[in-house]
């Protein structure tokens, strides 16, 4: 049960986009630009960032809908999602994507925890100044959408086959025209 | 000096939205879209929820740049603001307001920290579900748009004269067709 009367029973964040399409058209633009548009990241590299930066918020239906996506475009399983969350650093990932990741763990704590070091370090595993940018946006703005969820006190299903079967519709249309009915 | 070359010198949000105009034209739409949209809260009423997280992640050019826009709004000076941020409870804010702001001030710990009873005492107060979620929005998109200004270490101009000078402009013209070089 949603803190709030959402007119709607869809869980995560369709409930409120559902109650308030107006703000909902620019949450669904941003994620466009950040998860899906041109980029030197991969979308399951961007993916990937919302998911960990999610799981950091404790943001159940986040983590879960975003970490299929990734599953989707990486085609791996459940389980590799779980062992990035727990310990990036000891994954087969890139250095430049554990240097990225380093960056949106500091970016969930504050803004003001991410290191000049941190930014070094991305840059001598290859970062470029956009996908610095890109990490930071990313982190910051899955700790808006986390919030937003969790906030106001929706619900999320509990098996992850529901995501999992929505992850490959969600790929296909992005989130431009997102519409959180469907 | 930022963290990333943003080949601008611009203060505050002004130099990454400058750097990446993608992603400025989504977040600026939102900022329309919450802070000055039809809104049974005031332009004033929703800028001061927007410095009060501002100030409570400790984002300069964020809660300045918002709270001379409140000063703007609600023809009062910085005194003001700056008692809101320390003790707003013993403002003469309504009611409702002050609920508004505890709602806001969980939201910026996480989402999970706002409780039934904040919600409960928002609506005894008066709020409606549409105002309650908006509040939970606009808190959480400040802890994006902090996180994003000090997470790529921009800079901020110390003397509040810059940020009043600047406030009736922004309210004047808004959010969405902001250009960050101007």
């Amino acid at each position: 049960m949603a803190h709030i009367d959402l007119q709607n029973d869809y869980p995560g964040i369709r409930g409120p986009m559902a109650f308030r399409p107006e703000t909902a058209k620019p949450l669904n633009m941003l994620a466009e630009a950040l998860l899906r548009a041109e980029n030197t990241l991969t979308r399951g590299e961007r993916e990937l960032i919302a998911t960990f930066v999610s799981s950091l918020n404790d943001c159940s239906y986040c983590q879960h809908a975003h970490g299929s996506v990734v599953q989707h475009y990486l085609n791996c399983d459940t389980s590799y999602i779980d062992k990035v969350k727990a310990d990036f650093l000891n994954t087969d990932l890139s250095s430049k994507m554990k240097a990225l990741l380093s960056i949106a763990a500091s970016v969930q704590k504050g803004g003001k925890a991410v290191t000049p070091n941190q930014i070094e370090e991305a840059r001598t595993r290859g970062a470029t100044d956009r996908e610095i940018h890109d990490t930071v946006l990313i982190a910051a703005a899955f700790c808006m959408f986390n919030r937003y969820v969790d906030g106001l006190g929706t619900w999320a299903p509990e098996n992850n086959d529901f995501y999992l079967e929505r992850a490959p519709r969600r790929a296909k249309e992005g989130y431009s025209g997102y519409n959180p009915r469907n």
